[in-house]
């Protein structure tokens, strides 16, 4: 393992609204860590960017070691066979793209590829709260829901690569649209762009609420971050939301935990924050909805790495891809 | 090979209302199959019936071949580590039982027991349509639905044995109450005695249905196989029962193919003698409901052993497990 040791991976993970990028050593500790912006508005901005973040890295990395690959983790369905990202869901004007061969063309990196979920499930599992464990499902809160399958001791990627999107499962058979197409996702409800949309009608009806500053007339945009933030410091409109939040995850959760009966589920995500004030619901309504010896052989818990789970699991299997 | 030629094998398919019983040969053909009512009401009634039906085959098998052991599916939740049955949703008055070491013993034959579901699949895998494939998932209605999943060509049973409860799966947060001590599962709506419960309800408005003979008064007690029948029979109404009942699986399959990104998912059980006027609105509402790419990687087609697929399944699980 000596040779290893000073062995350093990027690792990046496109959410819908932001970038994070971190420098990873070969145990999972983060050496840099940035946050900037997405550009969203184009292919070939998104691209320019990711390459600028991996030269930016590249030249930073010497100091602390040997660079030797990247993780890039992108919210939406890659193609394991073509290695094609086929689509983006919240960022639609950029769903077919040759993202991938760019990047690598560009900064003659080893660069691997994944859903942003399954990468958050890959650090939950080799260096947060899943280690040892053989079974684990890893669920992402962010601008989207995702979830990475961890079975046997292997990750789930399905048959080309698409599992995982727990976020497309029918939760309201009426429901409003979702923009994968269907209606009544569980992402239409339990998303953070979908939670601000819920705290922003209650707003309404309820005046009390320190969130009041963003209703008519607002100083800005409320963005997920202020609800939990409210939550946190015990607004209780915002804790409500969280409740009736976590009141659908629980009904999407005991589906999953009756269908694939594993041993342990992994909350993460930037809405994950918001710790028990959205993981007691959750718990409380799959407790309802599963099957007792079910619920009862599976442990429901926050993400062990928090934000952080995603870079470090693109950093690792990066780690691990290219040996 | 030529050892196993004239080895033979029980499969026993415990259903709600029936069990199934077969004499089958190593390759999977049928010898003997008889049905018989499924005595319900109390653990060991049922005990002594399923020993009867393992000795009259022991006793007729000789004239075809070495008896080798016995497979017997159940409708729930079978520990894989205990061996024991947890939970008969559909059979609560039979849920806590040693059935299993009861029937072993008392026959002396080597029995394993599987969930009916896992067997279905694990036959239509072996012997049926779903022939050299890696990841499919059958789901089996009657009584109940139940699913049995196959991932990188293993059968998945779960942390503890429980997977693939497709229908305890939520599809109508507010919908009525299920056996299983959830509300709005998909079995509440789409399984045998709640495809009766539906049309019963149906009759009420409509009245040109060949089915009205069972609207008060009745001659005898409606079943799902009276539905079927009507349906074939051109019965508008109740082809529009089963256009919804399709409507209803569509949507937790379309959840199913997002999660697990399977390329077939094959719907067998009693009900499926119905055939396309099922399978037609299923495909239809899971298209509107599935990720394209998911949707277009995955076959969705009925079992190829159509009753058969679980007896065959036990059959063969028994063959490969006791070698």
């Amino acid at each position: 393992m000596s040779t290893r040791e000073n062995n350093l991976y990027i690792g990046i993970i496109l959410e819908g609204a932001k970038i994070r990028t971190a420098l990873i050593d070969s145990t999972g500790n983060v050496l840099l860590e940035q946050t900037d912006p997405t550009s969203q508005r184009k292919t070939e901005e998104l691209t320019s960017q990711l390459i600028e973040l991996i030269q930016t890295f590249k030249q930073r990395a010497p100091q602390y070691g040997q660079l030797v690959a990247a993780g890039v983790g992108v919210p939406g369905l890659i193609n394991l066979k073509t290695h094609k990202i086929e689509v983006l869901p919240n960022l639609p004007q950029i769903s077919t793209t040759t993202l991938c061969d760019d990047i690598m063309q560009a900064t003659g990196m080893q660069v691997i590829f994944d859903n942003d979920a399954n990468l958050g499930a890959y650090g939950e599992w080799q260096c947060g709260v899943a280690q040892g464990y053989q079974n684990v499902i890893y669920v992402t809160i962010g601008t989207g829901i995702g979830s990475g399958i961890i079975l046997d001791g292997q990750m789930w990627r399905g048959t080309t690569g698409f599992a995982g999107e727990l976020g497309h499962t029918t939760i309201n058979v009426d429901g409003i649209e979702c923009a994968c197409g269907n209606i009544g996702c569980l992402e239409t409800v339990a998303s953070g762009p979908n939670i601000v949309r819920r705290m922003q009608q209650r707003l309404y009806r309820d005046r009390t609420s320190s969130l009041t500053r963003f209703f008519m007339p607002r100083d800005r945009e409320m963005t997920h971050e202020d609800i939990v933030q409210a939550a946190i410091s015990g607004d209780e409109l915002a804790q409500v939301v969280f409740e009736r939040t976590g009141h659908y995850l629980g009904i999407a959760l005991g589906g999953l935990i009756n269908l694939l009966n594993p041993e342990m589920v992994i909350f993460g995500g930037s809405i994950m924050a918001v710790g028990n004030i959205l993981l007691k619901p959750i718990i409380a309504e799959t407790k309802q909805r599963a099957f007792g010896p079910c619920f009862d052989n599976c442990q429901i818990v926050a993400a062990q790495l928090g934000p952080l789970s995603g870079v470090i699991g693109a950093a690792i299997l990066a780690r691990d891809s290219f040996k």
